[in-house]
């Protein structure tokens, strides 16, 4: 089919070369012009502008966002909107909150024009063995793009969950989920690494774990293979990012009353890994002084 | 090679049958007779006695206990330590706490009998895929029971992790990561079934993110499964025992200053699954009526 | 100084009455009229209508509200816009959620209506020791009403914390603490009750630590006086209920990004006292026996 | 009475002081004689070995220990254990595991010597208002120092709460509180400092909550303090020790089956402020490095 990408990113450009590999025509823009002439080397076309991009396709035209979520991703809709004709579609495949997807569906819906939120996992691995996709939208919609999901997905890999906004919303618990296998490994691999037992092979019993146990994963899979490169992650400092998926989940959990202790966990030890000498604890020190005469570091 | 198995509940019966298939010499005993005859039935030599048992294994013995942990596993370490001779080799295959280890060696070290402490992974899977093993003793101990491990285990799945007590300690760290990792996925599902889109497929998801997602596992395997053999788990009480790994790993990171957020986490949140009315929430109740006047149930 | 009273719940009511014995000229109003009646027998004037409440004070007026959060008070404020008169002032002292502040307080703004946020602490003890309350809005407005502050408050019991919402999101932070805080006593407590010494006399534990103990605090008061009426709680249900302010707690970690275990902890723990068979816990019983054919209860 | 007091550090000594106080004739020895001397200058009668402060009282004797928990007393329980005589009676009042004091009762009784264990908090502020006391043991013991609790504790300030080692357990349960009580207030004003209103008067908020607010507390009055010092905790680093009986707490709720997120959670926050690139947090960012090429600190 043919399909345009807008953003071509870490994300956006290997979901472009996919595309091309499922043997799709796939015109791409991005804001800088040297990526768009990268993938125009490797067979998509490549547009100067989101107007040529129109041009460039045929109505009734499919359009993929891959965009930084928020005002970016905003914006590049309100745009798509004054450009694109009725009977078009959009595609919105980056991070976005998934309660925004029903503003972006309405904006669109004003002009005719299709909207379907695909949340996107599958990170630099995706190019490889494809990212697994979860879509929410209209049934017609997503028929639609179906060709250029089977493309970018593995086999079996996408899915229709449900109306706009449940394709962002299954990948946001998704990524909460995420966060909390990422800390129990996190913490199992600590304790390994700080109990009773010196110099536990940690690279070793990752891989072993791999094969027959009950917590064999993907992740677990990729940890054995950063222990490989690096036995004591010695050259990493423990600053963790978030995104806002996994914050999202726990105000989630909160908007429903769903008791979510290891979601949230997860993500205040991130919070915290980013953290030096924070208020809370200073508070702790200087309860310990006032009651205690406890001695506090200055 | 041959090998001695004592005690065939559901781990042992399956353990002796791949022994078995891997084409080893298998005497086996257990506490009442008739899965002894059953064994025997599937080719294994069937011991009347422990006595027995020993004669029917030629010197230097290799006896494999896949019993209770607690008092029947060290009542047997003690029973084997007047049995064997010495030059024999126990190996404690059952979900013994790690720090019993140190004790049942230097028991049977006083006898010249060698001790090899063996965690074992799998569930009802490993008689099919192999028990992913993590030992723990001397290196010419376990060289002696490479074999019977090789059958056991899926390819490269079993680890000399380390000195005795290491096996069973890894296994504890495995189950207590097993633990976190289930109720990330459960906190992850019930959101998806509490949340604002009515009817989501959760089997159908489940099955989804295991293709090229990041969450995917074995774990999220088992619950595609059982999600596909009853979509809204109606059928269950969500009544969740626990076993002596999960409680071990949380006092071990209290005894090492291991901040466990999300193990704790899961082991408390299984406590609670169990209790009706904690008294916890009771007093939250009583206070709640004291100062504000809020109503309690009775 | 003459004030107005919209409201006459449990905590609008008590108020009223700490205002008349301050001496001050109380108007009330209503939804239902009995309430006023009420009142007027203890010394209100009672208004049969907002109208006619307008019509019983002198200008510059001042209408303090104490009603449900949420929609009653919205729109109460809305009526409240179109009956005053410029220069007058709106106190908002129910529970409302500081981020809706700003609306009211621009809403009337408009009509050069002023507008204060009332954090009110105390509960049903309010009305014999003083509300603890903190507000927010513009110093001008703020010592308008100090009088009223003054009769309402203990001695020093009142402060004015920043701008508009800040009286609101200083009271929220308070309640998540407060839930923090009974978690903390709860769970303490559940073991003392469950551990290892049969029959300890709680109640007595609970008065003993508020004599010289550093956990010494008026919760402990309380719980001491509900376990005085009821040793085991013995004719309570767990049953935990939440009100806005802990789940907005919440939330706003999330949002600044502030690290907050204990206080998301036991507003889970609340959702959690009110669930039955969670499904979280479902997925891990089914989980369970998936793999290690462990029984379910149904 | 007459009481020998063994340790005087800084709890020891204030607590010889309100012995004294009360009239009491205390015999005091410690390590290092200065101490001892200090004590005598202040009307106590200082003993140069423990042998010549066994022979300073008259028998049956009474000696109470305020020495570090663990080794320390265990030794100086052996030692008394040599040197007195039938009929006396060892108070042993420092922080000892719960889990201990059976067998130093037992030690003693070998001898007929009987034993109490006294749970004491209280801190620095002890010697002006009195040491809250829990104690353990034979009703007979704790009668006889009676006249000595009530000269150390404020009034209705001790409480005979079970056998020994109950004193020790209900104090243990205390700091366990204690903890969960800090971390909620820390939290709390580490979102005050965080959120969305610059510059509250934190100390001023502290100070406003002690009157008549839900959340009052002697805690909360010291941090009013040690905020009045230093309003942002600028001089202080958030470096928060723990001692034994957190950490037994959490021991105590897995062994008992008590869920308890907060006592945890608190517990897991010291250990974690204590931490410099935690090996947990290396592990996610090694992980977010290999499934999303995120980039790393080094």
């Amino acid at each position: 089919m043919q399909i345009a990408m807008v953003g071509l990113g870490r994300m956006g450009m290997n979901m472009a070369r996919r595309l091309l590999k499922g043997g799709h025509d796939v015109v791409v823009w991005n804001r800088s012009a040297d990526k768009v002439r990268q993938m125009q080397d490797e067979g998509a076309r490549g547009a100067e502008s989101l107007e040529a991009l129109c041009d460039m396709l045929k109505a009734p035209r499919v359009v993929w966002c891959m965009l930084p979520a928020g005002d970016v991703t905003k914006s590049m809709i309100e745009e798509l909107s004054t450009i694109l004709a009725p009977g078009d579609l959009v595609v919105e495949g980056g991070n976005s909150y998934w309660r925004d997807d029903a503003a972006n569906a309405a904006l669109l819906a004003a002009k005719d024009i299709g909207y379907v939120d695909a949340g996107v996992s599958g990170g630099i691995w995706g190019l490889e063995i494809g990212y697994c996709t979860m879509v929410g939208g209209e049934a017609e919609h997503i028929m639609r793009i179906a060709p250029a999901l089977n493309a970018l997905a593995p086999e079996q890999g996408w899915k229709h969950v449900g109306p706009v906004g449940s394709g962002h919303f299954v990948k946001m618990v998704h990524n909460g989920i995420e966060y909390a296998l990422m800390e129990a490994y996190g913490e199992g691999f600590e304790l390994m690494k700080s109990g009773p037992f010196e110099n536990l092979d940690l690279q070793g019993i990752a891989a072993l774990w791999n094969r027959g146990s009950v917590v064999r994963s993907w992740l677990l899979e990729l940890l054995d293979s950063a222990l490989a490169k690096d036995p004591d992650l010695a050259g990493l400092k423990g600053y963790v990012e978030d995104s806002g998926e996994g914050r999202w989940t726990v105000l989630e959990t909160v908007h429903h009353g769903v008791a979510a202790p290891v979601l949230a966990q997860a993500l205040y030890r991130r919070f915290a890994s980013r953290q030096d000498n924070a208020f809370s604890n200073r508070v702790l020190a200087a309860l310990r002084n006032e009651f205690g005469g406890h001695a506090v570091k200055k």
